[in-house]
Parts: structure tokens; C-alpha cells; sequence
């Protein structure tokens, strides 16, 4: 350690009460030193890891971070997967997991005001209490921050009926890179004073400000909920589904696709054996004063056909959505595997499958594909085995390459929800304009002029 | 005209092609000088109004101002009621209501890609063909231009349930100040690509950019319909029933309040006697296939008590709810007449509508209000007469700013929907810190650094 960076860890200690743990654990670096994207290379380890405990504590970590030019890369619960929190120099880690107040809930307003580190989980578990529910809601909701969510305009299962974290963000708190705080945003549901900031930081994944403090809009908690599982014959025929549920004009709070190798993974991890019955699946949850209505319009709408529904009131297709909701993730992608999440126009989903696996064979690579249905956005995993045939990591990043061209020349997108982080900034040169970056990066540069806030992400 | 003017004439005319027309006559340029904001003074002229028919016109019309430093006024409808339409000084003014192509419906996508000029009811109309609509409806849609509802980031009487104008923009085209052309956002209905220029631009009055091509998400028309009208003995008991509402975890698509002294207004207007009923009505309008179940749930809700409730399937609600939509603003704001556009937490609807009350007892000035009460946005009218009493001007304004004031106290916003355009850029300052304000000069900057979209309003 040089002696700037020494002295910068003095004064660290002495700019910050007791309470604001520091630490310097080689295992608390280690473990604070990634996201669940892949990693190529070593992980390499940051100066430090701050706990902030209040908002105080990460002013005066930004004032002296921005003294010394030292970079922060905030963290939540490092559930991210695009690399975003990867540690890539020298820097220090600010975990904001232990500013986790729900500061209030006020149910009449339909609002709840929380610091960052509250787990997603945990907001709706309070919001409960009320009635009501905080909507967005990644798979990973038992484990990611709402200060993460926010940051990564992270998605989720119900998102295609009550919209994505910026539909539920109303207001934020930030940390600007010098340490000053600032407000943004609103309050109230509706509000056009201004430009919307609110909307600049939310999915700017830590490189413009640190989130401290949000107001979050709330929704009823559902009066009824109905799901319905549908197996199909093949993938084509389940994304045929989702047009006909779409011209039937429900629109459901959950469907979700799952393609037949996914559904075998699920039948190994919970030794059922939905495999055998078709090759593919559409999870569909109906909810509020309609969902009875829309059970009968969905049973009626594959009443004839080879599709085998769940039967009503019965728990397995609460089961399977409870399955997918928990299968992802559970292990990191690593160099032979690679979660993808690009998101392509609704009418496309099944032709982008085809493709996908047309590719996925020419380059001998495994693929299975799960989707936000009601969105457009597929999270497909293409996969080779280590051993197998010759180069597999090129042939894999081929695939992986060609599968994201094909997404952007069908009017796509890179990432639907799972943000750009480290790992698809090259990408993003393909699906937008040199002009369309470059305003980026002036905006960064306006907000964090000395470019310490997670540099090297997002953009 | 001086010489460098004449010449900057010159060159657009000779920029553009025959089809883009260019006005010079007095009554042209008096009819784009404004919007239907109030108006201090005589109206401005601008020097000359253009009317690009294709992006190239946009493209040449901005170069050629950006080399001249010519202020440009974007300006659709002319229906905004902030004066960010206003002729203030030396500019030309560019109308879009001719660049209104529908280029695309794609019904599957359940997306529209439109020109800005597009009528906000005739994309409707266009919609609805595929049985989907165009969700934001501010109650100008019969004139107002969907390019303007994005630049204003329009509200409406149905965003309670589906959200402001920023919730249906996917993606825009954007000439730049210079004349660049850029894409931002996405086709797909997530993405979450780079930081959210779209937001960024939307909402910002063409402060930022000219919008000249945007990306729609469109929504299933409802199945069902169902309006109900309640009239509650005062505007306190109807707020009351707000919270009713709420408390039946209903979300109407429509959630209208008015007081007596609007309703003495449709009275008068349709000739109708509703005034004699009670002191407030709320206009509820249920849709989609749980309609008829909120029906019951509401009716029941105000089942006993005073209320009086338009019998079930009767057209007297739905009228009623048409009389609402067009009722207001057929006169503009004058010296002796404000519309204010505020919003609150929806807890304190009732409270703040006391508080106008008292502030309009005080200054001796009338008062009526009209609210979406589902989002807690509030339009108090206030007025004094022209003749009554000492200093009716300032009477008026001082109860007009208090009531601002009041509302930014209560955690509200100065601008629900209507944006900050002339008149409310002062208030800006009341409700965001000196630090926001500057962030956003700054952007403004950044992307205008001659100051010349629509210079002097919206920050
Ligand atoms: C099993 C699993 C399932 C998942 N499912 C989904 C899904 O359905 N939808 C979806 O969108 N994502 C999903 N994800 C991805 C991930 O969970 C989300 O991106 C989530 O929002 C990250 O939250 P986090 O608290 O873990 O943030 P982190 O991973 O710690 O950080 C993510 C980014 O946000 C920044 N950040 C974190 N907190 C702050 C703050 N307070 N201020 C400023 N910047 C901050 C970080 O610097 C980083 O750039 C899933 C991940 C896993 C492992
Ligand atoms: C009777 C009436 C009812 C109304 N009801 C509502 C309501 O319910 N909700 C609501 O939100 N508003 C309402 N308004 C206000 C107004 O209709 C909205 O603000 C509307 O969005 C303005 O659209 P416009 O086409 O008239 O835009 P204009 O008034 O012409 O312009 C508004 C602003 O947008 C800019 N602009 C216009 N087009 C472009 C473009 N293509 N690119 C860049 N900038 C552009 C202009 O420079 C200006 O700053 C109402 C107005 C009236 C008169």
C-alpha cells in the first residue's frame, strides 16, 4: 500500500464516527470485490470496504474520496450481474447494506421512504402490513437492495402489469460525487417541475451519485390472484400463446416462458417432471378484481389444442412461478456459462429463438432460454462444456456475440433489465451512436468531473 | 428587421425545400406568438414561423439557427398553459403540427412509431382500429399534438391507472441544437441500455431538443367500462371518498373531483342542476375486466351515508365525465384568472384544499377546484374581479403565491403536469435546491450551449 493510500485510510478513520465500520479483512474484500457477472481474470481487491450508517457517513466518505481522487464503486448486495460492481482498480467498496431504515411507510399517500439498503424483500413485507406492495420485483428480491434496484432500474416478474423500478420511483436522495447532497424528484405520484433527474439516476448503476434516500410509490396489494401454468408443444407454440392472451386484452401481472431445457433443470432441482408433457411452458399470473374473469378468457382461450393447463385453485402453478422465481442465479455465470437479457419487440420473441438456437448450433454451444413474456425480454444462457470440441470459450463468446447482433438488428436491446455493468459496454457501442454515447459521457463528466464514481461501468 | 435577420431568412428559404412553408404574415406569427399560459403584456412576434415537413427541414432549420445563434420555439398545438409556447424575444418559431405521420402501427408490439405533430385523439382513433389506445389523455387531446404531450411529459385523467405521457415513450428522435440527429431509448418496452436520455428529454419543454419521431407503447383498450358519478354533501367528505376508494384496493382508470363551485360551472355550461345535490362530485370511471366487481365494491362503499351515486349503466356519469374533459381552459388564463396546477400527497388533498379556502377568504379572491384526485393533482382556479375592491392584481397574486407555497410545505410539487414553461420558473426556485437548479443549467448547457431551444423557460 503506497503511502497516499495510507494516509487516504487515515483520514477515513478519523472523517468517520466509530459506528462506520471500515474494514480491511482480505475475505471482507474478497467477498466485496464482485457481482454474480462474470469474472474474467482474478478478482481484484479494493483498499477498502466502508459500512456507512448514515447519510452523513457517506458524505463525508465522498468528500475525502474526491480530495484523493480515489474511486467508490457504492454497493448493495452485490447481486448484479453484469460486472457492475466488480472491483477493476484501485478503489474502495462503500456498502450501503447497513443503511437499511424503512424511514416510513405512509399508506394513505401510497409511499414509503427508505435508505438504500433495504432488501427488496423486506419493503414489501412492511408494505404488507398496509395492504399494499412495493411492485418491482427481480428474482432476486430476497436478497437484493432497493438502493441496488434502483441503481440497476432493475425489473422483475411483475413488472409487465405495474412497470419497472422508475415507474415506482418518485423521488431520490443523492450523494453527488464531491459529497454534496441533493434532492430530486418528488413526493407525489404526478410532478414535472424541471428535468427529470429522478429518472437520469435511476439505472445509472453508481457512476453518477449514490442513492441515499428514495420515495417509493406503493400499489394495492392484489384482491385476488389466479396463476395458470400452460404447457405447449414447443417454444414456438408458447410464444403463439402470448399473442393470443394479448388479443384476448388481459394482461397478466406474471408470464413468464420457459423453454424445454430450463424446464428439465427445474425437474432435477425439485424432482417434478414436467419435461415429459410438452417443450415448453408460459407461467401466467392473473391478479385483482378482474382475475377471475381473465382465468376463464385464458382457459377459454386454450381450451382446444395440445396445451395442458394447471387446474384451477390448484397450487402448481404457484409452485412452478415460486420455482422460477428462485432457479436463476444460483450460481454465478463463469467463463463457460453466460446469462444474457437482451430484450427485442414482443412480436419477435419467437423468431429471436430460432435464431438463438440456429446459433447455438452452428457454434456447438448449449443454450436454454427463460423470458419475461409479457416484456419481450429473454434471458437466454448459452453454455458450452469445458472439455468439449476444440477452442469452447470462443465458440461460446461467438455465440454469445452473434446472439446479441441478432437482438439489436431485430430493433433490440442488449439488457432489458440487467444493465450494461462492465460486462456489455462494448455492446453498447453496437446499439447506440457515437453522438448518443458521447452525451453520456458529457453527463458524466458534469456529475463526477474527476471520474470516481464507479468509473468505467454503465457507459 | 436588421440585415443579419433578412439574411438568416434568406438562407432558411433558400435551406429548405418549397414544401416547408415559412410565415411572415402578422396574423400567422400572432397565432404562434403563444400558448393558452397567461400572458404578461403584449404578445411578442417571432420572426418568422416554420413549418418543416420532413426531419431534414428539422435538421436544416436547426443547423442554420445554431450558425445564426437564432433562438428557435418548438411549438405543437399551442395548447400548453405554462407559456413554454411564448414568444419572449428574437426567435423563430418552428411548428411541428405538419410533420404528423402515424408512420406505424405494429398491433403485436402493441407499439405506435409517430411524427411529432400526430394528434394526441387521432393516434387514439389510429389505435383503435387494433383495439389498443395511446394511454396519456390530458384533457386537451382533441387538439394538443403527441410531440408536445412528450415535451411537456402530459398527465391526463387516466394516468392514475397507466401512467403520465414519460410511461408511453419508448423512444425518441432528437435533433439536437446543431442540427445533429439522434436515437435514444428503445423499441422494446424494457431496456435499460446507457442512462435514460429519453426521460431526460421528455418533459423538458424544448429546452433540450426537437422531438421528431417517437416510439409509443400502446395499451389493450379495456374490455369494459363502467362510470359512476358520486355527489358528496362537501369537498371534504369527497376527498374522504378518495380514501374509500383506496382502501377497496380499487384503482380506477378515472378519479375526478370537483367542487361546487365547478360543478356550478357545468351547470351552467350543459345546463344541468347538480349544484343543488350537494357540494362535490367525484367522476369514477372503472375499466378493464374487473369493472363490474369495482362497481359493486364502490357502489357498496358509499352504500350509506348522503352520498347520491348515478344509477348503474345510466350515460348521466359518463356525460359527466365528457363534460370534465372539456370543460376547462376554452378561455385562457388572463391577468384576472390563474390556473394553478399543483399536486400533494393524496393524505392531504383535503387539507390543502382548506388551506386554499383560507387563503382565498384572506386575499378576498374566488377559488374553485378541480383535482385528479386519484394522483393528488390539484387545479385550484383562482380570480378576482377586474372592478372589486382594492388592487384585484395583486390580491391575486399574492393568494396565488401563497398557495404554491403552501403546497411545496405540504411535500408537494408546483407542476403536477403542466410544466414550469414562463410562468412557474420563479416557483422552481422555491421547491429545488440552488444545487439541482444548476445541475440542470448545466445539462442545459451541455446539449444547448448557444441557448437557443426555447431559451428562458422550463429551468
Ligand atoms: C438470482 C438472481 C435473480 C435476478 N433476477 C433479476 C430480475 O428478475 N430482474 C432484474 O432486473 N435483475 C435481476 N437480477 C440482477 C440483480 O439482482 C439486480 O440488478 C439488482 O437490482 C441488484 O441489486 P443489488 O442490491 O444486488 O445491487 P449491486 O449488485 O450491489 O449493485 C448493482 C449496481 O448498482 C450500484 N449501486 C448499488 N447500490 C447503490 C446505491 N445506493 N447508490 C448508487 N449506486 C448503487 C452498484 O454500484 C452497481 O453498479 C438477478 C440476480 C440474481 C443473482
Ligand atoms: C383545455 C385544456 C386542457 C388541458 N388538459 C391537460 C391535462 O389534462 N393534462 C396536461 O398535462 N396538460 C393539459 N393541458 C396542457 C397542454 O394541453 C399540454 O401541456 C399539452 O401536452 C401541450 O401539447 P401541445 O401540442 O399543445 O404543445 P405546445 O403547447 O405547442 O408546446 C408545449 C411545450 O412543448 C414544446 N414542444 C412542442 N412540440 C415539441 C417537439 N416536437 N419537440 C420539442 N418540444 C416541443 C414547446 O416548445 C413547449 O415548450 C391542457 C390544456 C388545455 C388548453
Amino acid at each position: 500500500m503506497s503511502d497516499s493510500q495510507l494516509e487516504f485510510l487515515k483520514q477515513l478513520r478519523e472523517a468517520l464516527p466509530m459506528a462506520a465500520k471500515i474494514e480491511d479483512r482480505r475475505e471482507a474484500l474478497l467477498e466485496n470485490s464482485r457481482d454474480f457477472g462474470q469474472l474474467v481474470g482474478e478478482p481484484v481487491l479494493p483498499l477498502a470496504v466502508v459500512y456507512p450508517q448514515t447519510v452523513a457517513d457517506v458524505q463525508n466518505i465522498m468528500r475525502l474520496s474526491y480530495e484523493h481522487g480515489m474511486p467508490v464503486i457504492s454497493r448493495g448486495a452485490g447481486t448484479g450481474v453484469s460486472g457492475a460492481a466488480h472491483v477493476t482498480g484501485l478503489c474502495i467498496v462503500m456498502n450501503l447494506m447497513q443503511l437499511n431504515r424503512i424511514i416510513e411507510i405512509r399508506p394513505e399517500d401510497e409511499v414509503a421512504v427508505v435508505e438504500p439498503g433495504v432488501i427488496n424483500y423486506d419493503l414489501n413485507e412492511a408494505a404488507a402490513e398496509f395492504g399494499l406492495m412495493y411492485a418491482p420485483d427481480p428474482a432476486s428480491y430476497k436478497m437484493s437492495t432497493v438502493g441496488g434496484n434502483i441503481a440497476t432500474n432493475a425489473g422483475g416478474l411483475r413488472c409487465a402489469k405495474y412497470g419497472v423500478t422508475r415507474e415506482s420511483v418518485l423521488g431520490l436522495d443523492i450523494v453527488l460525487a464531491d459529497g454534496r447532497l441533493i434532492r430530486v424528484g418528488k413526493n407525489t405520484f404526478k410532478g414535472v417541475a424541471g428535468y427529470d433527474l429522478t429518472s437520469l439516476f435511476t439505472g445509472s448503476e453508481g457512476t453518477l451519485g449514490v442513492v441515499v434516500r428514495a420515495v417509493l410509490r406503493l400499489r394495492y396489494q392484489p384482491v385476488d390472484e389466479r396463476d395458470v401454468s400452460i404447457v405447449f408443444p414447443s417454444l414456438e407454440a408458447a410464444v403463439m400463446g402470448v399473442q393470443s392472451i394479448a388479443r384476448a386484452r388481459v394482461q397478466p401481472a406474471i408470464l413468464e416462458l420457459l423453454d424445454l431445457p430450463t424446464i428439465r433443470i427445474l425437474d432435477e432441482q425439485y424432482q417434478t417432471d414436467y419435461a415429459s408433457r410438452g417443450g415448453a411452458m408460459l407461467l401466467v399470473r392473473l391478479d385483482g378484481y378482474g382475475a377471475e374473469k381473465e382465468e376463464t378468457v385464458i382457459r377459454e382461450a386454450f381450451s382446444d389444442g395440445p396445451m395442458t393447463l394447471s387446474s384451477s385453485g390448484a397450487p402448481e402453478a404457484t409452485q412452478l412461478i415460486e420455482m422460477r422465481r428462485t432457479s436463476r442465479g444460483d450460481t454465478k455465470d463463469d467463463a463457460y456459462r453466460m446469462g444474457e437479457d437482451v430484450a427485442v419487440p414482443k412480436s419477435l420473441m419467437a423468431k429471436y429463438v430460432q435464431e438463438l438456437r440456429k446459433i447455438a448450433t452452428a457454434h456447438d454451444v448449449d443454450v436454454r432460454v427463460i423470458a419475461h413474456a409479457g416484456d419481450g425480454n429473454l434471458h437466454p444462457t448459452l453454455s458450452v462444456e469445458p472439455e468439449s470440441g476444440e477452442n469452447p470459450l470462443i465458440r461460446l463468446s461467438e455465440a454469445l456475440e452473434e446472439s446479441i447482433r441478432v437482438a439489436i438488428d431485430m430493433g433490440g436491446t442488449i439488457t432489458g433489465e440487467h444493465g450494461v455493468g462492465l460486462i456489455k459496454r462494448e455492446w453498447l457501442t453496437w446499439e447506440q451512436s457515437q453522438d448518443v454515447i458521447q452525451i453520456q459521457h458529457d453527463i458524466k463528466s458534469l456529475l463526477d468531473e474527476k471520474n470516481i464514481l464507479n468509473p468505467g461501468k454503465a457507459i
